[in-house]
């Protein structure tokens, strides 16, 4: 017994499944039917383009209609394209998953050149309307010469009617009987939303007409006016595209009546024009309009390849808002001109979603799923072009114009270091472009800084974290002509690290890590035994001294002569110490890290400076008991000074601080009595 | 002309669609075919308990194996189920989109009291099979008496061919032979990966099976340990489930050769059990073991619902574990033991995503989309249940143990105040056991702190923001029998607003927005106008030498005699004033808000402490004019002390600050000499 056979499939089985499982947004229906009507009409261009049928009469525009009434509860999507025989409807529609796209496409394959301007893939997007409508109707007329007009009328979605049609203009007409999933759309504010999100950018124009008898009734010639009105309640439940696009049909609306009407769309969108036909101008008026953003962006990267792979659109740099929330861009995933979706991880270089732009990748496999995307080879393919004209773009810019590079660095340079720790290619690209702002208030290469201070300290950057708090270390830097880069972002952390990882022999350490030889004052010479032995015992005195006072037993204590004079003490813990400490603090409260945490204690010194006068004082007095209550308060005092510097005080640090200080005000002030 | 019909569907379109648009993750046909076995099992065990079927011999177990064989790159699943006869085939397996569930359920319905306990639900997930495989084989023997075995094949997704069976034991066993795209499985790691995350919690014993060549010639003995060995480079490629699941592996493989084999999943999950027959110990026994967490969860809930829809489960609430990433928690979702997805945002109650824990909801409409879920009846239903539930178990605890409830505050706070503003209804249910940790180290609900305090500030809450930096005022408010709120989380900024608008008529502020009366000496009845004049005097006096030794001639002094002598001066800034200023800070760069903070300024004050010495000192020896730079250094000093208390120093003023706090100690001992 053998048998074979094709598999089959169940059609009552598989609409719930289009209806409910296939789309994740129910208003995508807008999406797919509006992309098949601006279909229907590229298609008819092109076989007018090809001889294969009459040009259409000069008065007459391609255009696509959405037609809202909501009194009969219908929507209404009317294109004057190539229109579908009897046959054609058989054949495309009653044939579920028959893409008629890829039919076309293989037909004309050799007469077309291979440019594919046809939106629709799987053929599936037609059977999305029955997500919101309960029935559907197809009114169509063909291009072809002697054509018959068709209808089509299907109310559950597997049982069709057909019949002669009454449409007498070339085109199709796809009518909705909304549902009650489909009843939000006679809302126009949702159907505009819809419309502005999937059809901004579509190829033909979009106009949309409103019928309801209740607003002929209502509507005022004195009430139009530029302005909306939303309650508070209502923008509540409104999102922000929602509102805009609220704003935008009314000022659509009071256009329309001013002059012709204008399309809701624009079918040319910056991004398919040559780079060199684009102003300045229209790249700024593109970015406010599709961004929301009434900043200027910094500059922008226009791509525009269509070999071995088409990819067009425009990434936007723009400047830095400092805000709560976390810094995220907008990218705006586009195929064909059709909206696919925001910020898609899959597909964009990760570091990319810091930016803002427009992405058109109609040879993208949209269709596959996003697991499948991570691995593809397109994607990776498209994701190094991407990289490479980023890193291109960057160095052009540091090359050309340094000055207005380094202008833009601090909006930028988080982006990039971001980029570079995501995307190591990135930083091999890139990596001359690096900048560091420093202490100077100056922007420096990693390779010109190394450089410049190879005298001072030879491969080793400093940083600070907090230019508030380690003001004291700034200062003392800037006396002795050093400098240190200034890296206070969430992401400088991991970026110093990298930094190292990537230049090996280069050890990048904060600012209170070490004191180079610069600072202290040069030591003449072979040291005498007697100096020696002299510095060490006054080490000790101090260290007890201070010890006793602060009651710290532990208390690493260490005398130097600083160039400085005015700093009385400084606080020193090792970078490698700090970074654990950090890491210590971030996850000591984890039991997996404790025991790993137990035993880390930080590496701290106290280093007063000989060179000081109240360090000086503190040496002459230590010894002398009558001195004893003022030496402690001043050793207190200068303790946490140098702390402050080092780090924040705790809550009892800064009661006892303020009280001290407090006192010493008051001794003095009884002292000049 | 008028013709119908039923729209029909093209099946060579529909497995491309199957493969690469329905499942977005690829190891999905792991959970759609052990759950098809698992299904095969319970329909049988149904079968038998209403004595439609034979009761199979008592050494049998219940169970399903998943075979691995390297060598011939196959994978089987098999099962000692229900089983399919040659029609069945053709009904559940030829025709797409029939599913076999459903059919089951409709044909028992009566018997099986409406219990559904079946997984599948559209009868799509066999064809999963072909996202891995190239060729799939169906060999089965039906439990009816006299059924024969029955074959089926199919290598291309559309033609199958079907024969008469080879095997001998009841059941089904589906061989998949691996494509290219399904190699990854090959590797033990992967296939034991997706095992542990879908099938952990499947109602049948999984046991699985590694067959290799090479393996078998390769390992001795002696090379078997409960440790395993992971290169850096193979780790980095790893997520931390798959190592996880690497040693599960190495550890059940382990145990296999000692003892009688253990299945891999957990065929009866805790959370199906009721609630009293529930330990502690097994409570977080299953806590560890699911979230990898060695911490204890601080209490948790335990769901157990069936009419009038079924839902189970156990929300943990875990210790909070501070680290640099935000918290975030972990919630599973499964349908009848099926692991679906973590954190579905649209399921799952916004604010519980912070808490770890399984939910079980076979009713839930998973295969409608997000967007639908969002609107779901369902849905809802479940969310208000969840949230009624949690919002009994605080209110339990609250009243049950407060001092064990104490003890959780720290950690469970953040989440209820986040989870109150999300859900307002949660807040009205559990308002009465939400708790202010305050200066005094105790716990409030807000109704005994407004009571404790109505006599010194009626309807007023005072808060702290940062305990160190407001020591000061805090040690005043001590002093004063007074205490505030610390409200230091980043989640207490928006909840401070939230807890003013649901408790009108009570002002929440900051602790230095105001100095209440009770901070102040009592005033003795009437003034007289001389004192008052004095008093205005002694304020212009002040207000003129801190202007002028500031150089800030906009500075708004006042002088008042505040109990706590040892605090000089305060800087007072209004609740109102500054949020505004926080506001600013937040989004003062943004174009869109520029014009609205254009005229802000901040309504500060310096108040001047009369019974403080230095202050007293000011007063006398500001008309003195040889004391009028120690006077003016004073002013600076007893400013910035007062400003640290208030907010950080900027870079210079720390500088400044820093400086003349060493030259001050340099005078003293000066003139200690």
């Amino acid at each position: 017994m053998k048998e074979t056979g094709n598999l089959s499939i169940n059609s009552e089985n598989f609409l719930p499944i289009i209806k409910k499982w296939l789309y994740t947004d129910k208003d995508i229906f807008i999406r797919e039917l509006v992309s098949n009507a601006c279909d229907a009409v590229t298609k008819l261009k092109k076989l007018m383009l090809m001889g294969e049928a009459d040009h259409i009469p000069a008065e007459e525009a391609f255009q696509v209609r959405v037609l809202l009434n909501k009194d009969e509860k219908t929507l209404q999507i009317v294109d004057n394209g190539i229109g579908m025989t009897d046959e054609e409807i058989k054949k495309y529609i009653n044939q579920i998953a028959f893409s008629g796209a890829a039919d076309f496409l293989a037909k004309y394959e050799e007469k077309a050149e291979g440019d594919n301007e046809i939106i629709g893939h799987f053929g599936l997007g037609f059977y999305s309307a029955f997500m919101v409508a309960n029935k559907v109707e197809i009114d169509t007329l063909s291009y072809q010469q002697g054509a018959a007009a068709a209808k089509w009328s299907c109310a559950d979605g597997i049982d069709y009617e057909m019949s002669d049609g009454s449409r007498t203009e070339r085109g199709t007409t796809i009518t909705l009987y909304l549902s009650e999933d489909g009843e939000e759309f006679l809302d126009e504010t949702k159907l505009y939303a819809a419309l502005h999100k999937y059809c901004a950018f579509m190829p033909v124009p979009i106009f949309v007409d409103i019928l309801s008898k209740e607003d002929e009734a209502e509507e005022t010639p004195a009430e139009k006016d530029n302005t909306i009105h939303i309650s508070e309640e209502e923008a509540a439940s409104l999102t922000k595209e929602e509102i805009l696009a609220k704003a935008q049909e009314k000022t659509e609306k009071t256009e329309e009546e001013k002059e012709e009407p204008k399309p809701l769309n624009d079918p040319s969108p910056l991004w398919l024009k040559q780079p060199r036909d684009c102003t300045e101008e229209e790249y700024k008026e593109f970015y406010h309009k599709v961004f929301f953003d009434l900043n200027d962006p910094l500059f922008w990267i226009h791509l525009n390849m269509d070999y071995p792979f088409r990819l067009k659109g425009i990434l936007y740099f723009p400047k830095l808002v400092e805000q709560m929330d976390v810094v995220e861009g907008q990218i705006k995933l586009y195929s064909n001109q059709v909206y696919i979706a925001d910020n898609i991880r899959e597909v964009v270089p990760e570091f990319l979603l810091l930016l803002k732009g427009v992405l058109d990748c109609p040879d993208m496999p949209l269709n596959v799923s996003r697991s499948a995307l991570q691995n593809d080879g397109y994607v990776e393919k498209m994701n190094s072009y991407i990289t490479k004209k980023v890193a291109d773009k960057l160095n052009q810019l540091f090359k050309s114009d340094r000055s207005a590079y380094e202008g833009f660095w601090d909006d930028i340079g988080m982006f990039f270091k971001y980029g570079c720790m995501r995307e190591e290619s990135l930083y091999d690209k890139i990596k001359d472009a690096l900048l560091l702002k420093t202490t100077d208030g100056v922007y420096e290469t990693i390779a010109e800084y190394l450089e410049k201070n190879k005298e001072k300290h030879e491969n080793k950057i400093f940083f600070v974290t907090d230019e508030a708090q380690q003001a004291q270390y700034i200062r003392m830097f800037k006396e002795q002509g050093l400098e240190a880069a200034i890296l206070t972002s969430p992401v400088d952390k991991p970026f110093v690290s990298f930094l190292e990882y990537k230049n090996p022999g280069v050890k990048v350490q904060r600012i209170d890590a070490d004191i180079t030889d610069t600072l202290q004052e040069k030591k003449d010479g072979e040291e005498s035994e007697a100096k020696k032995q002299a510095d060490e015992y006054a080490n000790t005195k101090m260290e007890t001294l201070f010890r006793e006072a602060l009651s710290k037993e532990d208390l690493k204590v260490k005398a130097e002569h600083l160039k400085t004079a005015s700093v009385s003490a400084m606080i020193l813990l090792s970078e490698d110490s700090r970074r654990m400490m950090e890491m210590m603090e971030a996850y000591g409260n984890n039991e997996m890290y404790k025991a790993m945490f137990a035993n880390v204690k930080p590496d701290e010194t106290l280093v007063l400076n000989k060179s000081n006068k109240l360090v000086q004082f503190l040496m002459d007095a230590a010894d002398q008991e009558e001195k004893k209550e003022d030496c402690q308060m001043i050793c207190r005092q200068v303790y946490d000074l140098a702390l402050m510097s080092h780090r924040s005080l705790t809550s009892e640090e800064m009661t006892a601080f303020i009280d001290r200080s407090g006192q010493i005000l008051e001794k003095l002030a009884e002292l000049e009595k």
